[in-house]
Order: structure tokens, then C-alpha cells, then sequence
């Protein structure tokens, strides 16, 4: 089976403020979604979390967003596709350069929070940030999320030469069509350690979830969206990386 | 005669604002200093003036600054040498980013405004920044002033690798000591265009200047600061280019 | 016939970036809606608008926005209602602090750009800024647009109880509905000074306009926005100035 | 004897990032110095701060700093005192504004880090703040460091007709001249909550304390500063206050 990459937002601190347990959680993972200056993070957090992600040998992607420290990046922006365009070089190129002083470099896109939300909901807002990736380097992954049905986003990604990389969520509800469920409803988010582990395993194996009306539900995901904000969210990775590398060893 | 580049900062438009004359003056030099974000230039802003000098064939130069938009990177800000260094990087990384999606990068380095003074008036500040250049990129020049003895700054350039470029005016006058005469006081600035491109060609020749109190003063300079700011600087600036170019071609 | 006030944007420039003709227009002006550091204007810039307006004897508004200086708050925000009330309460103070300084006051309020555009669009955003200028002071009126029907706004002023300032515009074209015409079509900018005049007086008498359809358009307003951009409007602003002077006297 | 006022930094949380326990300690300070939006502090947060101050009945301070987020205001930056007095304006006025809406309104100043530090090292500065304060409402007082003479202090601000209240500090060693011992030496801090508590009283009956050098210190202070950054800072707070209570009981 091939293997499912573990990446988490990281580097969410800034100045004096901060945020995630990253030292603590690091180890655990493959892939580091690196603030890079709009709605977190410092060009200080910054380095210190490019050292982070070296000393464990982690993939690192720039976590741009639309520029909104005070909102956390969690508000949509009515940002033309060149804004977006233009955003999404200066924050990857910042990380990047970041990056190259300790030897490393970006390897993957992930947008924020509502840029993020932005770009699933509305083809034009994933071209502009598919024709971004593209124009700063045709071989860095776009990150997104994974739905029932990934062939519309999978024709714009050819579209445009940028691989794509589909992520789930292990400790989250779906519908039927492969939407996370509203935080605002009961049952959205999974708590219980061995509810998380086995939907991790089951993505892994690429077995069907069963959505909250009771179907199956298929979702092709190459990386599973992880948390250190908290000792419980970090006692969770732990668990699926354990569970995760046990699956591949057998 | 080596040539004399000519340098001018650009990219200095911020948001709705507009400043300086870019694209008039962007024609007749050879590098453009382009503000990064922190004391102007935003996104945008700084991918538009790449364009411009690609389309001119002049050199870019990462113009970083403190973080500092209403005072334009004018005020001194009690940074770390580890607070100097990641704001560089961040800073030459953004618009190295920017310019690789235009087939082009940063090729060199001159820090504004506050921070250039500092570095200038602090040898702490000074090894900040060469070392921020050094981990950066050891082939990128660092531009800073030329004094009428550059032996103390040669060497700590020498020290952490870096290429120096020092930089002249035409348009200021200096004292013995190769420091610009305060504009506080009168005739800080020439106004007369002989005067100014007699100081040029002066300069390129590598003939001496006469300071303020009537010594005389040999500058070694690689480059010279002019300005776009308003018509008068870049008629300024035509004159100094087409005296130079006739003065390597005679 | 009542008089009809003249409002203009002022304060709109920041740091060391230039906008507009503020000190040319000001005299010619009744109500000088200053921008308060989120989308334009800073400290400084406030506190000289501030001393302009008083030297002119013009009343104070504030002219609060989405805090986005790089698009000059042009683009609207996903902000809930919580933190609208808490952008206006904290700008309108800062410049009501400013005033206080000088003397005066600010006496209404006229939110700028994409804030005035989502609560002339949205009720649940008009009743979010009322209900933040009720709390601050039921005796600010509310600065917005006047349209064909004005009752659903004068309808949820009344609940707010906040006094309502229609504003109209001279030199912008209207549909039916008495809705701007977009800019991007043409015909939407009167650029003939006799037509603005016209246009004005025609608001200042409560006689209808000619909307681009042909049919007749009454707008109820009580002030009229003009600009203080450039030359040839400050020159539009000092025709209609006389032109309604000299009505008044009559 | 008369009574020592506990001050506490409080509303230094910022957006997402949730700084200090300031839920826990209000209900036992008298004053509540709380950030502005230049080194911390939102309009939300701000809001949300002094509707706890209300609740407690707690005085409410504006904690005005320099422009820096990242910094947390800790860095001195290069204002001239225009600058200063403009940010102080702008910065009470926004928290008065806040206040306003809760039926309340800031009742004294006190600058924040390295704004606070330059006040006390430079007269100019200090002057900058007295008139900037007096400009503002001169029944402010403005809090600052107690030291051993604080006639000059004294001077200046009876010179600008503005109120200062000294405040002291009972966790912290003292020099002989009054100043507060550097963090980086041993014995700068004082852990043990009896010595703390026992310092707090010393201060409220006007008795001396010990310098570092053994020599006796007398300061005359009307508040002590205070802090409620962890559970332990918390803790000192309540001991200090029921310290106090009692003695003024007795």
C-alpha cells in the first residue's frame, strides 16, 4: 500500500505569542505547513520552524493566506486572481528563502484557512492559485481536499501541470459527499483515540468511511491532515503515526 | 575605465499610493533597488517593477528594510542581530520569489533606509547583515556607502565572503571624512545638472571630489545612488547616464 | 430650500505616501469624512486633517473601514457582526481622541469603501454599524447612500435610532433604482463641469434626475459626496460650491 | 496610610493568540493597564478587556507603545516627539472610544515597554508624553517608575499640569539608586511570595527597602505594578492583595 503522508499546520505563533505544540508534534510527521507571514508567523518563527522541520527530516510547504493577522487568515478577502497570484509568490518565495539559508526549501503549496475554503469552493480561485504554484515551480504539489468525487479539481491541477495532493481528515465527520460536517453539528468531530486511529488506518488502506447518513463513502487522499494544537491532538498523531507504520511494516 | 553602475530605488508605491517615477527612470540604470514589503512595496507592487526592470534588462536588488510602513523604514529600531537577520531573509526571499516567476532573481543586496544607517554607523549591524547575506547567498553583493576610507568595511566583508559594492552620490556633497554633508545644512545637495554630472564623471574616472571644507577626497565607488523620484532626478539621471556612456565609448 | 451638504474623503493619504487635494478642497467643503488608520491614514495624517478641517470650520466624520491597507479597504471582508461594532468603535474613538485634541469632535459617521458598499448590499451589516453608532453616540448620524426608495434604511435607522444622511452624487450617472451606474460602463462619470452643476442643483431643489433609462429619479439626499482628488475635481468642487451658494442666497 | 493601587498589564492577547490570565486576576487590581492595537490588543480584545474592568470595577489605563507587533513594543524605535504624541492620541482615544460604549472611560496612562523605557532614560521623551497626555485630558495622571528621587520627574510633570502616579514593583531587586536590577543577573527577581509580599507592604506603609548593596531605599510610590501572566504571577497577586487589605483594615 502507499504510504499516507501526516502534515500539519505548523510555525502559527507570532512575536511574543504562542500557538501549538510544533517541537512536540514535529517528530510524528511528514509534511510541515509553514505560516509564512499573513495570518501567522514571523520571519524569527519562521526559521525556528524550518530548524524544527530539518532536525526531523520533514517535508516543508508553505501555509500562505489571505493577509489577515487579526482574523487568522479565517476571513474571506475579495482578492482578484492577480492578488491571490501575487500573495501566494511572496509568501512562498519569503518561506523559501527562509528555507535556503539552513539548506532546504519548500516542497509543496497548502493554502490557509479562507483562502483555502475559497479555492474549494470556487474554480476561479483554484486557477489563480493553481497558475500561482505553476509560475513559481511547476513541481511543487498543491495541497486540497479530498471529496467524494476529486476529478474536477484533478482536471483543473493537469490543467495547469501542478501535481495535486488530496488530504482527509481522520478526526472529522463526513456527508455523503465527502464534505467535512459543519463544527456547529453534533458529531462533527471524532474524540474517542480508537474512532481517529481506525478512520486513519481505513484512508490508508483506501477502505470506505461511512458518512453521517450512513453510506459508504470513498475518498482518494494522499496526506491526512494532522493537529498539534493541544496535548490530546498531539497524543492523536501519535497514535495514527504508530498504527500508520505498523500497517506499512506488515 | 571600469564602468560605474548607476542604482536607484524602485518599487517604493505602496497599496492605492504611488511613489516615485519608476517607469521613467527604470530605462537609464543598471539596478534597481526593490522594496520588499516592510517599508513599502507590497505584493503586487513588487512584481509589477520586476517587470519593468526584466523588461529594461536591469539588475534587481533586494531592497530590505525594518518593519516599518508609516515611518518608511526612516526610524531606527532597536532590532537583534537575529531579528536583522530574519527580516532579511524574509525580505530577499519574497522578492527573489517574485522574481523567479519572471525568470529572473535577486542579484544583489542594499539595505534602506534605517537599517542601512545602522549598518553603517554600527560594525554589530554590519556583521548582521553580511552574515544574513552570506547564509542567504555568498555570490549576492552587498551595496553600502562609500567612505574615504572603505578599508574597515572591505574587511568584514572580506571576513564573511560577501562582495562589496560601494556606493557614491553625484548630487550630494561630501565632508573630508567621505560622509554626506547633512541636509540640514546649505549646499547638502546640488541642484545645478553640470555640477551633478561633473561629480559623476568624476566619480567614474575615479578622479577625486573636493569636500566641503575644500580637501581633497577620493571615493571608491562601484556604483552611484540616483533617484526617480520626480522629473528633475530623472533628467538627472538621463544626463549622468548619457555622460557615462559617452565617456566608456570615447 | 434646505441646504444641501458638501461631504468629501480626506485624510486618505499614510506615512510617507501622498493622496489627494485635501488642504485645496477643504474650504469648499461642509463635512470632512477623515480615514482613521485601517484603510488609509495614520496618526499624523489624522491629527493634520483634523487641524485642516477645523482651520475650515468643517465638521469632523469618521470614515471607518475594514482594516486592509493594502487595498485601501476596497475589498470586502468575511467580518461578523461582533467585529464590525468593535473596527467602528475602535477607529471612530482614535479619531475622536484626535479631535479632542484640537477642540472639536467628530460629529458623524461615513463607513469607506467595501464596509459602505456590504451595508448599503446587506441589512444585516446596516444593522450591525448602527447598532455600533448607537452604542457609541445616538446623536452621530449615519452617513449613507440615498437610492429610489430610501424607507428600508430609513426604517432600521429609526429602530436604531440613529439619524440617517443620504448622500447623492453629481457627477456619477444613475439607473432607475437609483443605483450608481458602474464605472466600467460608459457614460457612468459626468465629466462636463456644467452637467455636475446641474446635476447637483437639481438634488440641493429636490427636483428629479434623468436616470440612464430616461425615467425620471428622485433622490431624497441631504448631502452630496464630492472628491478632492485631483485638479479638475477640486475645480468641480468649487463650481458646485458657488453654484449652490449663490441658490441660497436667492 | 494611604492606599498602594496594584496595576496589572492586561488585553495583551492578540487575534487568535490569547496572552495573560486576565479573567483571573481583575477581580483583584485596582487598575487595568490595558493595550492598545500597537504592540498588542485588538479592537475585539480591547472590547472584550474592558468589559472585565467594568465587572471588577476596575480603573482603566490606556497602555499606549510603539508600533510594533512583532516586537511587542519592546523595541525602541526612533520617534520624534510629534510621532509620540500623535500614537499616544491615537492609541487613548481608541480605548476611550471602546470604553465609551460601556459606560465607562480610560482614566490614566501608562506607556508600554520600550516606549515606558525611553520615558524614564530621556527627559525629551518624557516631555513628548507629559504634553501629549496634557493635550488629551490633563485629569489623566500618567504612571511611571518610582525611583529613588523623583523630583525630576515631579518637575516636569507639574510643569505640564499632568498628574504622575509612581508605581513600584514588589517582585523585583533594586539598585541603590532606585532602578530596577537587570533580568540577566541573579537575584533580579524575587520567587519567594513572602519576600514579595513582604516588599508590597513595605512599599504601602512608605517603609524602606533594601538595594542590592545592603543601603536602605526609600520609594514613594502610589502603585504597585503587577502581573498575571501564569498561575503563580496570579497567586502573588492575591497574596499581595490581601496583604494590603488586611493592613488597610487594621
Amino acid at each position: 500500500m502507499s504510504r499516507l503522508l501526516l502534515n500539519c499546520d505548523m510555525g502559527e505563533s507570532f512575536g511574543s505569542w504562542t500557538m501549538g505544540l510544533d517541537a512536540q508534534v514535529m517528530p510524528f510527521v511528514d509534511c510541515a505547513n509553514i505560516a509564512c507571514g499573513f495570518h501567522a508567523g514571523d520571519p524569527g518563527i519562521m526559521r525556528h520552524t524550518v530548524g524544527l522541520a530539518v532536525a526531523s527530516k520533514v517535508r516543508i510547504g508553505a501555509h500562505p493566506a489571505y493577509q489577515d493577522l487579526v482574523g487568522f487568515g479565517r476571513r474571506s478577502m475579495a482578492c482578484s486572481a492577480e492578488e491571490i497570484r501575487d500573495l501566494l509568490h511572496y509568501q512562498i518565495g519569503a518561506l523559501d528563502g527562509i528555507c535556503r539559508t539552513q539548506g532546504t526549501r519548500v516542497t509543496y503549496v497548502k493554502p490557509h484557512g479562507a483562502l483555502y475554503n475559497d479555492m474549494m469552493a470556487d474554480p476561479q480561485k483554484l486557477r489563480a492559485v493553481l497558475q500561482a504554484v505553476a509560475e513559481y515551480d511547476r513541481q511543487l504539489p498543491l495541497m486540497l481536499m479530498a471529496t467524494a468525487d476529486n476529478s474536477a479539481a484533478q482536471t483543473l491541477g493537469d490543467e495547469y501541470g501542478v501535481p495535486l495532493w488530496f488530504e482527509a481528515f481522520a478526526d472529522r465527520a463526513y456527508d455523503a459527499a465527502g464534505r467535512l460536517v459543519s463544527r456547529r453539528l453534533p458529531g462533527a468531530v471524532h474524540h474517542d483515540p480508537a474512532t481517529i486511529v481506525d478512520q486513519a488506518l481505513r484512508l490508508a488502506r483506501g477502505e470506505p468511511l461511512v458518512a453521517v447518513d450512513g453510506s459508504e463513502l470513498r475518498l482518494q487522499a494522499q496526506t491526512l491532515c494532522v493537529h498539534g494544537d493541544n496535548d490530546s491532538s498531539v497524543a492523536a498523531v501519535q497514535q495514527i503515526r504508530q498504527a500508520l507504520d505498523a500497517q506499512v511494516a506488515s
